[in-house]
């Protein structure tokens, strides 16, 4: 019984993993796309969302069958219920990716992105694939100090969230409204982005180790 | 035993409730604070937050607590999980309640938003109050039409919504960049808030009835 609850857990555990690994090359691929006008690149990631919400599904019933047969003591029912909360947010960054992609075909085949901004989306680009990196590797190895390193990131994103804001209200913006709003709509996702694999990290690390004071949210 | 599973999921009930009464106080109090450009009532609605995030917190507590002593059978169990979906998504729609009152602070002694846009952004907190208060109703009602409703609500909320970015993004628009960008972010915020009432309003009715198809998440 124990062995079996062990296997299904481990189950658990793969298809975060696929849902992690999904999502980070869901925002890369749409950052992609955005920052070079390609449509395709960015239907694909509308399209491939529904994978990552079939994952999620999968998680739901892997949970809730695994709590039906095994019924958990009070200890492991928390823990399997975190696994919810992750694939929650891993589900969210999905979509998150999926707007990005929106905003790229919307413009296309202009870039959406006018070119002063294009250092700062390429750098919130680049930051949200790291961390989303980490919630695969952190699922993988239970590395504590991995899942430290999100409130770094996550700063850091916010940072660069304020840089790009800075830029659009600044004095020297010429592009009116338009590409302000798109500028502004970007920035809250890469920041949601982040969020949202912050929040996944330390439900992982809680997830994995069973370690940590609560899961977050 | 029975009976005492249906008390406490009666206490989970009521704590769902007070939630929902109060993130739609919270988002009411938060779009006449932006209106009237009020500090003292969106810091009210900032401060309040952490009430909504405990009440979340007890339904967590509950849900666990009800699992692990009770061990409902399968059907209960995913109704009780549920539980902590509309938690969620209440405690969320409390975030971007506060998320609107700190727009509001960040122009004080300034209305936030320019004259023309008023009336829409009125128009949105208006159908954001109606949608909330449909989900205090359908957890102590049950009622399934009205749960129905909920999605001609949101197809309005949409709507509101083009119809901001439609005033943003019009040659009529003489504000500039900078409340384009606070426009364009309260217009995805009241949007969201409606989005989640759905998805709690939904969910809500299969945990009050145990009868909807599945829950949404």
């Amino acid at each position: 019984m124990r062995e079996e609850y062990r296997a299904e857990l481990a189950e658990v555990t793969q298809t975060l993993v696929d849902m992690a690994e999904g999502v980070r090359d869901a925002m890369r691929q749409a950052s992609a796309a955005l920052l070079e006008a390609d449509a395709t690149g960015a239907e694909e990631v509308v399209l491939g969302d529904a994978e990552t919400d079939a994952r999620y599904h999968q998680v739901e019933e892997r949970v809730y069958d695994l709590l039906a047969r095994q019924a958990p003591v009070a200890s492991d029912l928390r823990l399997v219920v975190t696994a919810l909360h992750i694939g929650a947010d891993l589900e969210r960054m999905g979509d998150l990716a999926c707007h990005v992609a929106k905003i790229a075909l919307r413009r296309v085949p202009e870039v959406a992105v006018p070119e002063e901004l294009r250092p700062v989306v390429g750098d919130m680009a680049t930051t949200a694939d790291r961390i989303a990196g980490k919630i695969a590797d952190i699922l993988r190895t239970a590395d504590a100090a991995r899942a430290a390193e999100l409130e770094r990131d996550d700063d850091e994103m916010d940072e660069l969230q304020k840089q790009l804001y800075g830029l659009m209200l600044g004095t020297a913006w010429r592009h009116g409204v338009e590409p302000a709003v798109d500028g502004a709509l970007l920035g809250r996702w890469y920041e949601r982005f982040a969020d949202h694999a912050v929040n996944a990290g330390q439900a992982v690390l809680y997830f994995v180790t069973g370690e940590a004071a609560a899961p977050a949210v």
